[in-house]
């Protein structure tokens, strides 16, 4: 056997593949749901037995957190090393519902390994993606002769994430002292694809508004009156329609302002991605791509911030006619932010865009409801150059570029920490997030253990937080 | 006591005026309510009642006709004038829904006379204008020395009218023959104002449609697709604005093809009228006026062609947000039509211009749910000015005009019978057809009698059908 750290890492994680995998599959059978009430017992159990096998791995502290939902767990392991950058990993421990009815093929809460795969509800989201990190930092200790990582490691795994993560920036607010970092590795993302490794750079942020618009002070006839006072309905959808231009480029004032555009290298990049747009369709349910002029499907989602009408309502909806002006309409929109865009300032600008759009005879009400801010990491951060390094090690391929174009709680690390978020992901979109059978590759969870004992070594050789 | 025939018919119809309240107040006490099945036996008593009182006015045909659903009633009393018009009056024998507890200050089927004013259900729409032509009938008679009508006079009362005449219709073609006519007068409207009296000479026609728009095959993520694929909500309300441009015109290429357009002898007796636009908002239950450029409130309701959006639903609708896009939206438009326009073009016209503007990847389907035409009497029709004229010696009042917004049986009458409609009703705003304490104003209800009386034979005397 080699002694290069690459061999050593490998080997150690062959080595111990199977007692991984048990123990994997030992966490996988606590059906966490934390969407369930009647599995509340069962989130705890899963923190309770995530801390205990945290401490065999060796973590020095690893303690269940409450929050005023389902608790969460907490590690931490000191480098021991003056000057260590300290890195946050982020991850959650509950997971979708899921029952053998919904169309799987074994008992999702009894791991099943077919095929180089392992099936459970929780094994590529989010729980194979923790418990990689066991694995890795013990290889990363065989690898380098050390007791302790070379980072200062923290880990910071959630319990209500499939539930909306209804508490969780409050818990990062109470404990943001012991959570201190220089960076958040987000472990909770995938991959493009099995042959093509990628790291994803950013998320979109988000915020969400209903409009309220009200006409007459009841459905009127629109024979007698139809034509001569205004609808609410017209107006919503006045408000609706002028959203985008011809162009599907939103139209509110100051929408654009700040926003990072894509340098000509990210733009080069994506479109080096084996990107397959018939079959990108086929998971939109969708028969043809819509969107910004200029800029590819790609890049619409993943870069381009958008504003998309989620709902809109207003007058009879029942079978056949009904010749009313209808009393009031609901319009329900939401905007995806990208770097550079700040989410008050959008808000207000969409304020006042429905204020001066509207005429008079309609009252309108606008409420948001909250925001999260969009996270992006430059190309040329040491940080990120760390992961990329780390990947390819583990991979032994050119490691690409991605962005999610949702919106996550990512968002919220960033904010209440005030550090970099960082992504490293290695499930796959056919592992089935939330669906029937979803499953782990096992070859990639374990690609995933050996990028986790590469990173820690990179990063406390590359990365000098202070020095930026 | 004069001998002139104004006076005559006036002393005729004071001095039967207490017998024609008794008699009215008879067929107000049954509540020939044609949307409640339970009163079905009460709306057919109506009808016999109603056949039984032409009998003993003197029609020597009165007949209940039975129809799919419920009955109407026939009468017809020649002329033996040879070459004398045919005229048609249409009215209907049953009434809204009411009860004590919606508001009403008196049993709604027990009559009740107050400050000159009888209040029942079906006291102003329709029983009191139907039943003011037995007594004017019989007071033309007198005023003539006649013992038959001058004209060849049928009545038709129907008796689906409030539960949208779904059988109407057909019982016209089935009876055509017995119909025919030269012109028919609607005793199914009202007049501006107490002291403003007036003749309506026309309606608007009516085309409803409801337009389905399919995106995704599922509802998707907003975050993952979301401006990146067409939404059908977003198409929806893109296709609802821009049915009007920023004058509130129609744009639907060849909307106004045909339109008649208002003359201007038309508009300056239009705009004579007392009109309040403060207290019309207030009947709409608006605070603002709005319409189509170029044209005044009363002349968008009653005489411009309209587009409406009588409903729009796509998406979420719930509390809160939800970040998706929706798999389909629904909307459902309607267009009130003017002489001059076609329905079927304007249909046409309307399925052309959505499946030109939606984007690919939009799947639509569009349905119409039939037509009503409008009908529109010119000011110089000499059956009208006969009308003007009886009303003016009833009334001793300038009678102006007006038109009616909405959209009617009346249309049904035109196409099937394929003859002018006239309008002649004496119920004015207050009298809360629909709503509680319907009334009829006494006094209005005696000179609708009067008009009638003189209408035939002024009719006889000025109108020569065949010469036009």
């Amino acid at each position: 056997m080699s002694n290069h750290p690459d061999s050593v890492v490998r080997a150690h994680v062959e080595a111990h593949r199977s007692d991984f995998l048990d123990d994997l599959g030992e966490w996988l059978r606590i059906p966490s749901v934390s969407a369930d009430p009647d599995r509340a017992g069962d989130v705890r159990r899963s923190a309770e037995w995530l801390a205990a096998a945290l401490t065999a791995t060796g973590f020095p502290v690893a303690e269940v957190w409450e929050s005023d939902g389902l608790p969460a767990v907490f590690a931490e392991w000191p480098s021991g090393e003056p000057g260590a950058p300290t890195v946050l990993i982020y991850g959650h421990h509950d997971v979708q519902p899921a029952a053998v009815e919904d169309g799987w093929d074994t008992d999702p809460f009894e791991p099943a390994v077919r095929d180089g795969r392992m099936y459970a509800r929780g094994a590529a989201d989010d729980k194979g993606q923790v418990f990689f990190h066991t694995l890795g930092v013990r290889a990363h200790l065989a690898a380098t002769g050390r007791t302790a990582p070379a980072v200062n490691l923290k880990l910071l795994i959630e319990g209500e994430e499939e539930s909306g993560s209804p508490n969780f920036s409050a818990l990062l607010r109470a404990h943001a002292d012991r959570l201190a970092c220089d960076a958040v590795i987000v472990s909770d993302t995938g991959m493009w694809a099995e042959d093509t490794p990628t790291v994803c750079t950013g998320m979109r942020g988000l915020t969400d508004c209903q409009i309220d618009l009200y006409g007459p002070g009841r459905d009127i006839h629109s024979g007698s009156f139809g034509g001569a006072v205004p609808n609410p309905a017209t107006e919503a959808a006045r408000l609706a329609a002028a959203l985008h231009d011809d162009d599907r480029r939103v139209t509110v004032p100051g929408f654009y302002d700040g926003v990072v555009e894509l340098t000509d290298r990210e733009r080069e990049l994506f479109a080096e991605l084996p990107f397959d747009e018939a079959a990108w369709l086929r998971t939109a349910h969708s028969t043809a791509a819509l969107g910004e002029s200029g800029f590819t499907t790609l890049e619409r989602v993943w870069a381009r911030p958008t504003a998309e009408v989620n709902g809109i309502h207003g007058g009879y909806g029942g079978p056949g006619g009904k010749t009313i002006v209808p009393a009031s309409a609901q319009l329900k929109l939401s905007f995806r932010l990208v770097a550079g865009q700040d989410a008050e300032k959008v808000q207000q600008a969409v304020r006042d865009w429905v204020a001066a759009r509207l005429p008079a005879g309609i009252r309108h009400e606008i409420r948001f409801h909250g925001a999260t801010r969009p996270c992006l990491t430059p190309l040329d951060h040491p940080a990120l150059q760390s992961v990329v390094r780390a990947m390819g090690r583990a991979f032994g391929q050119e490691i690409r570029f991605t962005r999610e174009g949702g919106s996550g709680p990512a968002a919220d690390l960033q904010d209440v920490l005030g550090v970099p978020v960082l992504f490293l992901g290695i499930s796959v979109p056919s592992d089935g997030w939330h669906s029937a059978n979803e499953k782990v590759e096992l070859d990639l969870l374990l690609k995933g253990a050996e990028t986790a004992a590469h990173l820690w070594d990179d990063l406390a050789r590359n990365w000098h937080p202070g020095a930026e």
